[in-house]
This record gives C-alpha cells, structure tokens and sequence, in this order.
C-alpha cells in the first residue's frame, strides 16, 4: 500500500527536513501543533492541512481581570465540620482548597447562592442562622454533635486543564508563561468579546484550515487541593458550568430555581454513579441547549472563514454532550479525542453528526516514556492494540499523535513503527472501501440510568483512568468496542414503552448502589415487570456486577429471577447454599478453567434449581446461565476486559439470544487472541491478532474454514472474490 | 492436684469397670447419657450425680397424633414465583419443603393465617384475589411480570433437631425408632399433659440428681429441603414459635394483631443480622415472658421431686433467652452448652441467675474424629485452647463431654489427655479459689440494635458455625472473649439516655445494612450525636468493618468523622485518596507487617488529615487511629481471630480509651501467644500459651516483670505471695 492521508503529524520549530520526510514516510495530510509548541512558518508550504489549537473561554488574562463579574464560577462544599459543643461554630470554606484556583464570590447574593446543612439531619439551616465573613462562616445555634458544611459559589481564578499542565510541567519557570483565567460565555461582554476574538483570528490566521476548539466554554469538574494535587475530578462534572446569570435564566424557563445543594448533592456532586436527580437532568439539558447554541455561532464564524471546526473531547467540553440531542446542531466538521482504549475510541467515533472522527494515539511525544528507560513502541504498540479492535468496527476517519516531533525523531525504531501502524490503518478503509464489517443481526443494549448520553462512557471516573472499583465494568464496554454488535445505550426511561423493537439483549452491569445498575430506579415496579415480560417472551439479558440491585421485597438484584442468582449481603446466611459448577456450556467453550472477574462481586448464590453455575470462586458464583419462559438470562460477576473475556460475552450474546447455533455463520476464529471481521459488501475479510505472540487458529464463516497464521499484533486481508 | 469434681463423664452400657476407672482418673463427678445411649444400671452406685435428658415437647408420639390441634407450627414462606402472563398464577407453596416436616395447615382460618404478597410491589394481595386447594395457591389477576409469594401456616410434623440426628445417623435403619412430632405448649391439654408427665418421670426416676432439659418447647428455625437437607437454619429464629392460641393471646395483650409477614419479614424471617421490627420484638418479648413462666413451672416441678434442672443452651431453646429480663426467674439450676469457642464458651459461663454452668467440650465421642485418620487429642487441645482463655476469664464451673464412652477408650493416648484438661481446668478455680481476675478499669460496650438480649451471640447464625461473611466480626467477640475486659452489649435504644456511666469503649462492628452495624438505626441523628459527643468529651469508639454505614447527609459511615475513615462504595470514586500507611503506633507493636483482616471491608479512605493509617491492602486502609476532641477512635477493616489480632484489640482498647501508659501495669505477656490472668485476691497470676508451639516471653505486671518459658498449650501458675 503507497496510499497517503488520513493521518495528522504534530510538529515544531526547527526541523524542517525531518517534516518533509516524515509527512512522506507516514503518509500525513494535516499538520498540528501542540501544547508548548509553536507551527513553523513552512508548514504553510507543505500541501497539508494545517490544525491550529484554539481556547474560547481562555488565554486573556486582560480580558479576565476586566471582567470579574463574568469569570467562570464553581459550585463547591467546605468540609464537613462536626459541632462538638455547639452554639456556634465557625466553619473555614477554604479549608482544603487551593487559592489559586478557587476564590469564594461573596459579591453575590450570599444568603440566596450559599447553602449550611446539617448533614447529621440533611436538612438545610436557615439562613437567618448563619454569618458570613471572607472564607469564615459561622453557624448559630448548631446542635451538639451534628455535622455541619457550607455550599459556596465561588470564583475559577485558573483555568483547570491550563493549571494541571502548568503545575505539572514546571511552567514557574518560564516567566512567559501566565496563568490563564477562564471566563464564562453567559456573561453578555463575554460573549460578544468571543465572538469578536474569533472573527478577529480567523482574520488573522488565513493558513490555518482546522480550528482545533480545545475546547468550548466550561471545564469538567477537576478542583485542587491546599498542595495544588488534585482533589475532585470528575470527566463528566457540571460544578464547574453554575453562574447566577445561568440560574436566573434556568428559573425563568423551568419556573424553579435550582440551589447550592442541586450542584453539591450532598458532596457526592451528581458524579455519574449517582443516580440523577430530575433537577440535575433539567440542568444538564439547560446547559446543553445553550452550550451547543453557543457553540454553533463560533463554529458558523469558522465555516464564514473557510475553516474547518473540530473539537477536541475532553477539558472545557461540558455541555456539549456529543451524544445529546443538541450535537449534531452545532455543525462541527470534526471531533478528535485521545484515544486510550477500545471503549473511549469509540466513544469518539461513534459520535453522530460531524463529517469526521480523528484519533489521538499514544504514546504522546513526552520525555516520559521517549527515553532510555521508556518503551515507546511497546506502547505504541499496546494503543494499536486497544484502538484497532474499535477501528476495524466503527473506523475513526483519522489518526495522530501529539507531543514533540523532535523527541519522537530520536527513536527511529518507533518511527519505522508509527509507519506500519499508519498504513495499516489507511489500509482498513481502503479494503472495506467504506463498508462496515457484518454485525449480529440485533442490537445490544447497554442499560442504565444515563442510556444515550453516556454511550461508551460507563462506569468511567476520568476518561480511560483505571479505578479498582470500575475495571471489572469498564471491560464491558471495552469488551464490545471491539466485538460485532451494534450497541446502544438506553436510560430505564427508554423502556417506559417497552423494550425498544431493535434490542436483542438487554444489559445491565455495575455496582449495587449506583447509576450503571440502576439503584433507585429498580424501586419502579414496573422497569423489573417490563424486562422480566420481554424476557420470558424471548428476550435476552445479561447481568454483570450487581445488576438491578436496589433492596425490595426479600430481593437485592430486582431481576434475580431472571438470572437465577440473587447476591448475599448478609440477609440471608441463613439460607443454605448448595452451589457447585456444573459442567461445560456453549459460553464457556473458549474459557479457562478459572474465570477472571476482577473485583467481582462475590457471595453470589444460585436461587433457581434451573440455574446453571458455569465457574465459582471462594464459595461464589461467577458465571451462571439461566432460562427464563421463552428467554434467557446470563449473569458474570464482573468482566474485566481480557481477550478471554471478550469472548466469553460474545459468545454469552450468541446464546442469550438463543442464536448459539448461528455463531460461527458470523465469524469468529477459534483462538480467541484473534478476531475477524468479515465486509459482506466487498467479500473479505480482516483477521487480526490481539496479542503480542504469534498465533495460528482457524477462521468460520459462511460455513467454511481457513487456517490462519499471525506474526505479533499482526493482520491478514482475505478477499474471497480471488 | 489430686482433686476431683467439676467433670461430667458420659456413660453407657456394657462398660462397667472401665466407667469406675475412668470416674477415677478424671475426677468426674457425675455421669450422663447421650442421644443414643443409655444409662447402665451401676450409675446409681457410682457416688455421682446422674444426669438424664429431659424433652418436654417431643418424645410421645401417641400424644403427638391424637392432638394434632396443638401440634407446633411454622411461618413459612412459598418460592418466589413470577406472574410471566398475568392472569391466574398457581404457586406450589411446598416446593422447596419437605414434607415430612412441614404441612400446611389449612385447618385454620386460611384467609386470616395466610397471606399472598406482590413482592415486586411489596405489598400484601387482598384476600379476595387468592384461592387455595392443599398445597395450591392460586392467585388472580396478577400483574405480568410481577413476583409473589405465599405466607402460610404449617404444622410441624418431625423435631428439627430429632431429625436431624435420625437423618445423619440413618436412624430409619433401626425400627426402634421413631420419627419425634412435636407439640406445642401453649395448647391447653397439652400443657397439663407436659406438666402430669413431668411429674410422673420425676417419680419414676428417682435416680435421676439433674434433669437435663433439651430444651423446653420452640425449636430454633430449622428447615430441610425437599432432598432431606437443611434448607434454612437460624439458631436465633422464632419462625417455629407461632400459635393461633399465641397470635390470638398476643392481641389481646398488646391491642394489635400480628400478620403472617410479622414472620416472614420478606423471607428473611427475622434473623439476627435483619434490624429488628418493634413488631417483632414485641413478639419476642411476649414469648419470652410466656415460654419462661411454663419453663418455671417444669423446674418447680423438678424441684419439688429434690431433683436439680439444667437447661441445655440450643434445640428448643427459642424464648428461654437466657440474657433476657425473665430467665432468672425460671429458677434453672444450671445451663449447659456446648464449647464452640471461647465466645460461645462465655455465651454459657455468662448466663445470670443459674447457680452453675457447664460446658461441653469437644470431640465428640463420635466416629467422625475417633478413627484411624482423626485426630481426637488434636481436637482436644484446640478445644481447649479455645476455651482455657474464656475460662480463665469468667469460669464455667463444671466440663464434660459428651458421645460414645466406648469409643474414646479405645484411644488410651486421648484419655491420658482428657485426665490433663480435667485437672487444669479444675485447677483454675482452686488456685483463684473462686475469684476473677483483675480486668482493665472500664467496661468495654458492643454496640448494635440487640443489645444485651444477644450477648455473644453477636454475628452469629448459628451457634458457632464459620461463615465467610461472619469470621471477621466474630472474631471480636472471639477475641474479647479472652481478653482482661467487662464486656456489656448495648443495643441502640439504651443510649437514648447518653452513654451509660460504666462504658469507657464503644464498639459497633458489623457489615452494612444489618442489625449488627446499625443500618437504620442510624437515621436517628441523635444516635451519632449521642457518640460523636460523648467520644469528643473524652470517649472511645472503635469500629470494625462497615460500622454504622447508613448512606446519610453524605456520609456512607455515619460516624465516619469520629474515626477519620470513609469507605469508598462507588459514589465518592471522584474524590483523590492519596493515603499511605504512617510508621508504628502503640496498637500495633506486637502486630506483624501484614494485618490480617479477613474478608476485610475494603475501600476504606482517610477522611481527616489527622488520620494515622497505620496498615492498608489493595490501596484500602484497613487499620487507623483518629484524635477526635478530647476522645479517640480506632478503625479496623475486619478483626478474625488470630492471638495477634486479639492482642491488637486488646492494645486498641487501652490506646483509644488513653490509657496506654497503663497497658503493662494490667499485665501482659511481650508474647501475643502467652496471655496472663492476675488474680489480686490471692495474688498470683496464670500464664498460659494459647499455642500448639514451645513459647517464651516476658510476662509484666505490677511494675516487675517475670521471664516465662512454657510448652504447647502449656500454662504456668505463679504466686507473688511465696
């Protein structure tokens, strides 16, 4: 393959040569530059594209300090203080925070946007019984031994992703460096200033062809403490998007008004495990219409110059919701997005209504890991890895990387690699020309209390960031990223009507408790009727974790029928348990002997004579299958993502379904290190190996069979027109 | 020590010579059947009491038959079946049971007895939608894809514990024997029947010094399935205690009428990790008060023929509740049970208002251990070890064994160490000569919602039964059970006045959402106000794995600001732990670098920056200390048994109570192994080696200190006074 495209190169100052070999060598057609560094003026002469970074809501400094009455705010909780003697006590909000970032807005209505709570009752305190004085608050009146917190409404001095990178690579040092305010898009200067700054560059960047918005106007929650580490991050976080303006506008049109404690939830902030309150919802919404309207005027000024939008996911993207109603409005041409697993690359590819996806792969171009120490093309590797599962089945329309040019250039083994990997990602659109590989004939879909606006962002903290307590759900959709299903997220409001016609399985994974099983949401009698109904009439679900856990009616799973197993939680000790594994399964064909479940969630217990206990740990079951009425149930004590794992929910949605017979007439390969993906429209198929061995194994379909042999990371195109 | 006395031996037929060498050696001084032997015609010239065993409710089965009207009865709860249609929905309420054991009893008014619930709602069926034929419930127009279950009243037809020993002795091989039906006491013929028989056996058996009671009338809930196995099993459970003559009795008195769901409690039926319902405390109040006054009059009857009554602790023990207000005034001579460990050890030796206790020690003389494979001295000694440190602590006053005679004297080795322990044990009471030893200045409070009526029994299903759910709470008690401590249990309700005078710790350990940390009990702000003040004024709290979690205000463990620590149940996944464990600490100078927390809670976080974590796994602290005013608080994960976790208790309690420059002055050995007792009224001290391995150490007490050097399971008197 001599083709070229489809791939954006970072580059810099000094190293002219090197660019125009590179470009050549990887086949580039767009040109970036990076944080930290600058394009270099031949970049104008080199037949690419060239991407420019671009912040709205940031990088004036004048602008900010003019302007304080239109900064950015957050929504914030002091620590809880216990009043020990009570009478009064005097809580210091600040404490815990980092001054830098955060300065409490007393010019506002304090006594309308600042919030006491007992927290011992959860209740508020009146304000009538609380003094404010700077960073002090003083509560009146408090009672012996209840717990008190302040939620305050305070001023961003610092723009959270500038800040991170500032604080972390040492910028003190370099005097040319400032601290970057962010300012916020719904004070009415503010606005016309963005608008105008816009037009302005635009005006004066005529050579550059893609404004890279990185990104819109507020930040996800990421709050700093007293040591400038951090102390709350939350990806999907709305604290950051408050204003008086924003609430004032929001009682107009919704005839209430949120409070503090809408924002602050008890200190838990409407994080995305909490199950969301109506109000938060009505919020998101909000925020999302008017972030999106905004949005579309900046991006309609790019278009009026003849660029291209794109926007960076991540940093100030909140309100932006690539999978809310409101996306495609905006007329981005494009979204790029680091892409640090299957999950999250589909995450970006999936997004609807921009004309292209592009990928950010790792490793960045960074000293940490171009070194003598590091291992970049293992890296390099691993990332392609992740990536290419997703591409092969919804392909982001472009690939890059990030970081120094100039440090990547010193490895030239790394080099040779990223050439391979970006030809083999060209190569994949041009084999399927287009087409996307053969799918299951049902849509699986994932089932919580977000559905579509969380779609390939469940159980997730901070983007691709490992957590113990969410790597045995993240493998879920990390596992599916990758697998042949169409998938679709739908909220436990989606099935209000019904299972929507298009589903096959049904499934639900996460912890008791939170937002992903479902929690409150199980209390609703009729979500378990429904989808206990749809199964028994056929359907098919597959519950991973503590699936519809919510404590009802001698029930901790509400859905424990239709799996067979229910969890113990020390209510029922009493009741014998007589589990055993029994035997070999369809779902279990490609497993080993010892299933590996993470976390998993433990003391799980068949309920049905009728259960099948496929594997069992420490006296729990694991893995268990269960026919319910016409239907079928399967339940996994946790799926981290391992190629083994994989496999076992493929196989595990084949025969839910019932369709275990149909499995290899839609292609699998028996080892399950490999995968293949078969494009009915143009007759081939991709095999490709997901490991770092070489492996060989034996390709099915279409009833037939071919012996396959893969070097490492390996791939092979098979046209079955020759 | 030639002494004799305090040892009951148990006998039987056909061994004459042997049983008056065997009394010799032993120093017993008296002798019993067991279930399955009889007493030879020599025990009344042995010069020893004899005990016989003694069965109110069960035994006579002619009785049985021809009053079937005041057979004993269980609530019982029919499968959990869904409604896939809607419609008519037939549910067998016996699959499941066994029918040997449980028939419905539809002689009663079945639409008052029985009750037929959506648990998919939770709510109860109107009696109008549901028929029943026999074993057929059929209820009408169900809700499609809704669960239900049926409450129904049974008899019961067989002694759970009489079959129990009938199917694991395979009894049915012996015609001899007959299945045993119980009746119930509160029938009125039955009860005159119960009390002529009484005195007529007295009569007939003069002989007999101490009538053995096993027990009096409710057997605790034992269910078998319909394969003959235990199905359901509550040592605690009062779901065999039901009447309609009760029921009826009970209105009367407390002005409303409990329903068939007062019992079954969702299916959970009431067990002692539910939090108990004012309901159905009433009911164990009720049936306290009535099972001890009956009790009371078989004893007076016993009494009057000059004869002594023991109750044994377990069987048909449900009411007698021998830590609740009224067991004293039952006028019992003594209570026997069997030793599981040191805590079901003092569960007996604790017992108020009997004369004497005594303990069954393990092995049974039973074929299971007395074969070529066992190991009967082994399970002797760790028998002993077990309860030589409860012993030592507050003394049962007699011992015995109990099985086959015959048997154990074919293992001539085990009897030589029998006649050891026998001597030991008798040598603690001589050498203290009847006094305590000193204990530690305060009293150590466990706290949950049953309080004192469950006195060591806390986390407990049933007797002292290992659950992977339960170990690492038992051990407290476990360890406590050993340790120079007061130990008093407070239920919630007894610090609605403040904290009793007498406590100076108060520990709450228990898993989340049960009756043993709290659960709802912790929605009373007061409840953590009580404590929060009370430690602040100078108290000390100690909390063991998921201490009084109720998810409020915030908060996961409601005294979370007491102890410094969070746990971490998904909801707070945004917020940065960086905890790492901080040097040494005086709880944990004889603790090893691994803390050994068993299923510890996990996910457990500082929450104070004056948290000092001392030990943490997998990134979750699992052992921390918190200064909280002018009180402290200590956290643990989890507490097995082990000596170095008791020893950490033990510390732990002298640290949080600020008293750890007294720790050596309330005797210790440097060795956690060793464990010493002082007795100040005689002035001597008790060393012993709770180890199977040659230990030596250091003992301290008084100021001085004594070098030790002590064999296996060894012990050591001393006399300061020499």
């Amino acid at each position: 393959m001599t083709s070229t495209g489809r791939v954006t190169l970072p580059i810099e100052v000094g190293m002219d040569e090197q660019i125009i070999e590179l470009i050549q060598r990887l086949g580039a057609d767009a040109v970036r530059n990076s944080d930290g560094t600058d394009l270099p003026a031949i970049a104008a002469d080199l037949a690419v594209k060239i991407y420019a970074t671009y912040f709205p809501a940031r990088g004036d400094n004048e602008w900010a300090q003019t302007h304080t009455n239109e900064s950015t705010h957050f929504y914030l909780m002091s620590p809880r203080v216990t009043s020990l003697r009570g009478g009064d006590l005097t809580i210091d909000i600040m404490d815990g925070y980092y001054e830098q970032q955060v300065s409490p807005d007393t010019d506002v209505d304090v006594r309308r946007m600042w919030q006491v709570h007992d927290r011992t009752t959860n209740t508020e305190v009146p304000v009538e019984q609380w003094d404010h004085e700077g960073r002090l608050v003083t509560v009146h009146n408090t009672i012996p031994g209840h717990v008190y917190t302040v939620n305050f409404f305070a001023r961003q001095l610092w723009d959270s992703t500038q800040m991170y990178n500032y604080i972390t690579n040492d910028w003190h040092l370099d005097p040319a460096r400032q601290k970057q305010a962010p300012y916020d898009v719904r004070g009415t200067e503010t606005w016309e200033y963005m608008k105008h700054t816009m037009n302005s560059w635009c005006e004066e960047n005529p050579e550059i062809d893609v404004v890279r918005f990185t990104t819109f106007f507020y930040h996800f929650t990421l709050v700093f403490n007293t040591l400038g580490k951090e102390k709350f991050v939350d990806w999907f976080g709305y604290s950051a998007s408050v204003s008086v303006a924003g609430l004032d506008a929001f009682e107009e049109e919704y005839g209430y008004r949120l409070t503090a404690e809408d924002f602050i939830d008890q200190g838990y902030y409407n994080n995305p495990f909490r199950s969301p309150s109506p109000r938060f919802k009505d919020w998101m919404d909000f925020q999302h219409r008017f972030v999106t309207s905004r949005a579309k005027e900046l991006v309609d000024i790019t278009h009026a110059h003849g660029k291209e939008a794109m926007m960076f996911l991540g940093d100030n993207w909140i309100g932006m919701e690539p999978y809310g109603e409101h996306f495609p409005e905006v007329g981005l041409d494009a979204v790029v997005g680091s892409v640090g697993s299957a999950a999250t690359c589909r995450m970006i590819s999936d997004i609807p209504g921009v004309k292209y996806t592009e990928g950010r792969f790792l490793p960045y171009f960074f000293p940490d890991v171009f070194n003598n120490e590091g291992d970049p093309i293992g890296e390099a590797n691993q990332s392609w890895l992740n990536a290419r599962r997703a591409i092969v089945r919804y392909p982001l329309d472009r690939m890059g990387y990030g970081g120094y040019l100039s440090l990547a250039v010193q490895f030239p083994a790394f080099v040779d690699r990223v050439e391979e990997i970006c030809a083999e990602f060209r190569q994949i659109h041009e084999e399927s020309q287009g087409t996307r590989p053969q799918n299951a004939p049902f849509t699986v879909g994932i089932l919580n209390a977000w559905g579509k606006v969380r779609s390939w962002q469940t159980n997730m903290v901070a983007h691709a960031l490992w957590y113990k307590q969410i790597y045995s759900y993240v493998g879920v959709i990390e596992s599916l990223a990758g697998l042949p299903f169409d998938v679709k997220f739908y909220s436990f409001n989606d099935l209000r009507d019904g299972v929507p016609e298009e589903v096959g399985v049904l499934l639900n994974a996460g912890p008791a408790g939170t937002a992903f099983s479902g929690d409150v949401a199980w209390d609703d009698p009729e979500l378990a009727a429904t989808i206990r109904t749809w199964v028994a009439e056929g359907g098919a679900f597959i519950g991973i974790g503590e699936p519809s856990a919510y404590p009802k009616g001698g029930a901790f799973m509400q859905l424990s029928d239709v799996m067979g197993v229910e969890r113990e939680v020390g209510l029922t000790l009493n009741t014998d348990k007589y589990d055993e594994p029994q035997g070999e399964h369809f779902i279990t064909t490609d497993l080993s002997e010892e299933f590996y479940d993470g976390e998993g969630a433990g003391d799980v217990y068949s309920i049905a004579p009728d259960t099948q206990v496929l594997r069992m740990k420490d006296g729990s079951v694991q893995l268990a299958t269960h026919e319910y009425g016409r239907g079928r149930a399967v339940y996994m004590s946790g799926l981290p993502y391992s190629t083994e794992n994989s496999r076992l929910l493929h196989r595990a949605l084949f025969w839910v379904t019932g369709r275990e017979h149909d499995f290899s007439r839609f292609w699998y390969c028996e080892n399950p290190e490999l995968e293949v993906a078969y494009y009915p429209n143009v007759r081939k198929f991709l095999v490709y190996n997901n490991s770092e061995e070489t492996q060989s194994s034996v390709v099915h379909g279409l009833g037939r069979e071919w012996p396959v042999h893969l070097s490492p990371v390996g791939f092979l195109w098979m046209d079955l027109t020759d």
